[in-house]
């Protein structure tokens, strides 16, 4: 397994995009933007959040460019932008080799249990 | 597309992982131990951390569990458990479409804006 090199700036990126994911309220936002673009008060709604509660997940979701803000000045609608998403994406398919051995290993042990677990 | 619904206790595991992902330090200390598990002492070494600095990420790994800790009483070396990364690669999996749609809804949204980008 080899671990793209990273520089300081791709791993501040990083820090700022696994931060932004580290809320159910702000995922729940992603989901619903995949839908399409959507205003601030469109967004309150099914949160049952006041504007200004719904306000502050979408500023961190946008300090993390995952979400970029149109300029129709009444507006502003939100619309997600998945490229941070596909970072993550890759970096965790980089540990597939470890999960699935994880498997591999717990699948031998469990032929090993039914074969009478007898010393291999 | 289909987010798959999660139980409040997945969602706070997802919270917790992500925000376990969100130190660079703590995602080396995760690269190193692809190699083999290791004991504290090993980890602070290339990472020209002291013992209890290190102690630290190792710790919010091992509450995110990322990190399994042995149970030999001296060393207690730290083994990643690579199980809730696989979450990670299928969380982020599900907004495939969205980041290779990038393009296409971009122009999209574009054009939503040229048009008054009113309330669709």
């Amino acid at each position: 397994m080899t671990h793209g090199a990273k520089t300081p700036i791709e791993e501040e990126r990083l820090d700022q995009t696994f931060a932004a994911l580290s809320s159910s309220t702000r995922r729940a936002i992603l989901a619903r933007l995949v839908n399409g673009a959507a205003t601030v008060n469109e967004l309150a709604e099914p949160f049952d959040l006041t504007l200004p509660a719904v306000s502050k997940p979408i500023k961190v979701l946008e300090g993390a460019g995952l979400v970029r803000r149109g300029q129709a000045a009444q507006y502003r609608p939100c619309a997600i932008d998945a490229a941070p998403l596909s970072e993550v994406a890759t970096w965790a398919e980089q540990y597939r080799s470890v999960w699935e051995d994880r498997l591999d290993r717990m699948t031998d042990y469990l032929t090993w249990l039914q074969t009478g677990g007898l010393p291999r």
